[in-house]
């Protein structure tokens, strides 16, 4: 066996770890009894340190080179570039510290869940103390080996090739332009203010409407699961791609949009190319684009009067809803009303940036050691001031509603942003390629618009860096040019 | 670190491995889609393979040796003894042949489920012909690493020092004594039949009374769940152990008693020395032991009078049941009918063993290559025939209606009767030991039971071989004395 084919046959095996580890990731989150987290995370470990030797097995090294030297197609050799990081990045990690990680944001996740509801940031603190310096020790090790600054390295494992210095004037730009777009819309808004649409809506039948909506995009429910749990996402497998939602009897749109953003993602991760399954090249390319395929789907399509044409009417009989406030207008009102919020993941879409914006700059600091973590809930209720003019009554509503510092995931929120411009880009992109696009959104039809996705961005798995993809895509570099377009023809 | 220590690292490690893959086949019974089936037979054989690679190292058979040398203490040794068990069975399969059984046995048994409900033997016959052929490819390494006959090698995957010298005069016992006891209750019964209790009795209800039956029987449900499967099993891993039942509208009382078998399983998993948890020695000693706890509770706890004096008004209480047919005593008649039927699963503890027996004496002939695969389905029904005096009319109800063939499976039928054994001679012995026992269950408290099935069977673990063990726990060596003195008390 040639040194490509050995590699592709060791990958394939990392992969499947990874898939087990990613079918324990959504049992944890959906079924598994609590008391069962401290052996659960002993199981992730496991799986971790495994996977880890499978590439940093010691003629890895001689593997890529001599892989290097073989005749390869294009598409090999992008798989080897992505086999090279692979191994760099999984070789600069000690098995130490892969389970010490592993460890500290189990334990500190678990305390989370107890600490959010009850306000109680103290009591989590010592735990996130081991997390980030668990964490940086990881990112300066990353660092290293990429030669990288520290917040890049870690970003790095999100978004490949996810830069600080590319992120920052966006940002900036962003920051500076929206808060006059969120005054704007919240007063244009206040005149024709939308009718409340009355509950209760059951469960069962937000349920069905999801499957229902979940079928027209595609979703292929004999290899895929459509769950509950406390936070939405998509996880599980190859062939086997779980999304959950929750549900409010009070509000059926906030679980209906998760599920067609799920969705989104799960469309994403089954298009992608079969050929390379289980491969680097074959895997999503990063966080950015992984949320643009969410937010195409939830923001740019299915907040749009064209799907909600459609879809209105199907809303109104799943809950036996009639009159003008479920006219598709209004319920398009309802679906794209901006309000100034304390919680990122109930966000609109123009305030969202600003919830994003915020913990960027906050991990930045905390990573470099500008902010220490018992100062965290004063400069996040400040920053939530200056950023947004609210201030968080506690810290359940402030630095606490977000798992993913707790549970390790830090350089993770600047993806949301940067996806969400993607996805007014590439959905910009796809209109201009196919005038039939929106038309058939009207009819529940989103055949035309994956034919456009699935050649320019799911069947090119990760064989271009993002900025590439996106380029060869809609002609541009990614840029948030777009994505303001997109907001102000929406929002004023 | 010592050779010792770094022993109980490696298993720790394969231990944790097997616990993701018991978490991993929890979820293709319960919850995983169908067109997931074949990704999912890759990871398992990924992860079967990673822990094969940890048992087979290249140092085992030195660090195996060296541990031998340092001072260890009786559960030390006990523990090394059992690592080389592993070590030898583990080496004696090649990784070739791991992922072949993977993949052969996965494809085979989802060809059974579809191949079952349409009673079509014929297009699950070539896969089990792969099945097969692999089993005693198998069985033959390990029949040669373990200087055992071929059946030998495979049952003593299931239970290890199982021999079929030991099970034939047993078998030959029972299949003389039982047609005459069949007989006998059958007669019996008839001069009294039983009142039939009236349904429907909704699903949420029987879980409802499954679930106080469990906690009754002390599962922690903050360390494991009650779910649906189409066969009930318990499964899962360390601290997260897994029950299942199946429900049936018109007839509660088949998923209730499986709910108190597998919480028979559960609560040997859950009982085992937490010292030695991850380790060999640690684990259950073996499938026969493993059928007499959860025996022990549904058969001789559960469908005896005293139990019953507990349940019976529960049982009515939970459905409005009202009238003689709701008295313990009915109830009791109703728990022990006895029945010629063509299912294994459905059968009384009284017409099992003839399923057992029949399965025990083909399997050895199939593997031993006397009998072909084609001709199984006449083979069975002449079994059943002789046997029990009834004939199967299609293949459903014959030879397609177990799982475990079709899943690679072979060698594990006889602990089914053996456990039946176990667990007539573990009860008498408790409650010769404690009077207290039996009128105890009378009150629905199973703590004077358990406390002493703890330090005789589960918290032993794997200490001793099965037969030392109940010959410790009971004074005398495994055999049918104590089940037959059961059976003719129970039903004559």
């Amino acid at each position: 066996m040639g040194a490509c084919a050995t590699l592709e046959d060791r990958f394939r095996r990392a992969a499947l770890i990874g898939e087990a580890a990613g079918i324990l990731s959504w049992d944890r989150a959906v079924v598994m009894p609590e008391g069962s987290a401290a052996a659960r995370a002993e199981q992730m470990a496991a799986l971790g340190l495994v996977g880890r030797e499978i590439l940093t097995a010691a003629d890895m090294a001689d593997l890529l080179d001599a892989a290097g030297q073989e005749p390869l197609d294009d598409w090999q050799t992008a798989n080897l570039r992505e086999m090279r990081r692979d191994w760099v990045r999984a070789a600069a990690i000690p098995p130490r510290l892969i389970e010490a990680r592993a460890r500290a944001n189990a334990a500190c996740e678990m305390a989370w869940r107890t600490a959010r509801p009850a306000s109680d940031y103290p009591a989590v603190l010592p735990l996130l103390e081991d997390v980030v310096r668990l964490t940086v020790e990881a990112g300066q090790a990353w660092s290293a080996a990429q030669d990288l600054p520290l917040y890049d390295a870690l970003l790095d494992g999100f978004e490949p090739g996810g830069r600080s210095r590319d992120i920052e004037p966006v940002f900036d730009d962003l920051a500076a332009f929206l808060p006059g777009l969120i005054g704007a819309a919240i007063e244009r808004q206040a005149t024709r203010p939308p009718r409340p649409i009355e509950g209760p809506f059951p469960v069962d039948r937000q349920e069905a409407l999801g499957r229902r909506f979940m079928a027209a995009l595609g979703f292929d429910f004999d290899k895929g699961r459509l769950d509950v749990s406390h936070h939405p996402f998509t996880g599980g497998a190859t062939d086997d791609i779980r999304i959950t939602t929750r549900y409010d009897e009070a509000d059926f749109l906030t679980g209906l949009y998760a599920v067609l953003h799920e969705t989104g993602h799960a469309r994403y991760a089954s298009g992608l190319p079969q050929r390379w399954r289980r491969m680097p090249i074959g895997r999503a390319r990063g966080m950015t684009l992984h949320e643009s395929q969410s937010l195409l789907i939830e923001m740019q399509a299915c907040r749009g009067g064209a799907f909600l044409a459609w879809a209105a009417p199907l809303m109104a009989e799943t809950f036996g809803g009639e009159g003008p406030a479920w006219s598709a207008d209004n319920l398009l009102a309802l679906v794209t009303r901006v309000e100034r919020g304390y919680i990122r993941v109930d966000a609109d879409e123009v305030t969202y940036p600003a919830h994003v914006i915020l913990r960027y700059r906050l991990e930045q600091a905390i990573l470099a050691g500008d902010l220490p973590l018992a100062d965290l809930p004063g400069a996040w209720n400040d920053g939530m001031a200056a950023l947004l003019g609210i201030r968080p009554p506690d810290d359940r509503r402030g630095c606490l509603q977000d798992i993913h510092w707790y549970s390790g995931a830090w350089g993770y929120f600047p993806t949301y942003t940067l996806g969400a411009m993607a996805a007014a880009q590439l959905y910009a992109a796809a209109k201009a390629a196919d005038a039939t696009i929106e038309p058939a959104l009207a009819e529940g039809d989103f055949a035309p618009l994956y034919a456009w996705l699935g050649p320019n961005v799911h069947e090119q798995g990760s064989r271009y860096g993002t900025g590439e993809l996106l380029e060869r895509a809609t002609g541009r570099p990614l840029d948030a040019a777009a994505f303001k377009a997109h907001l102000k023809a929406r929002y004023l």
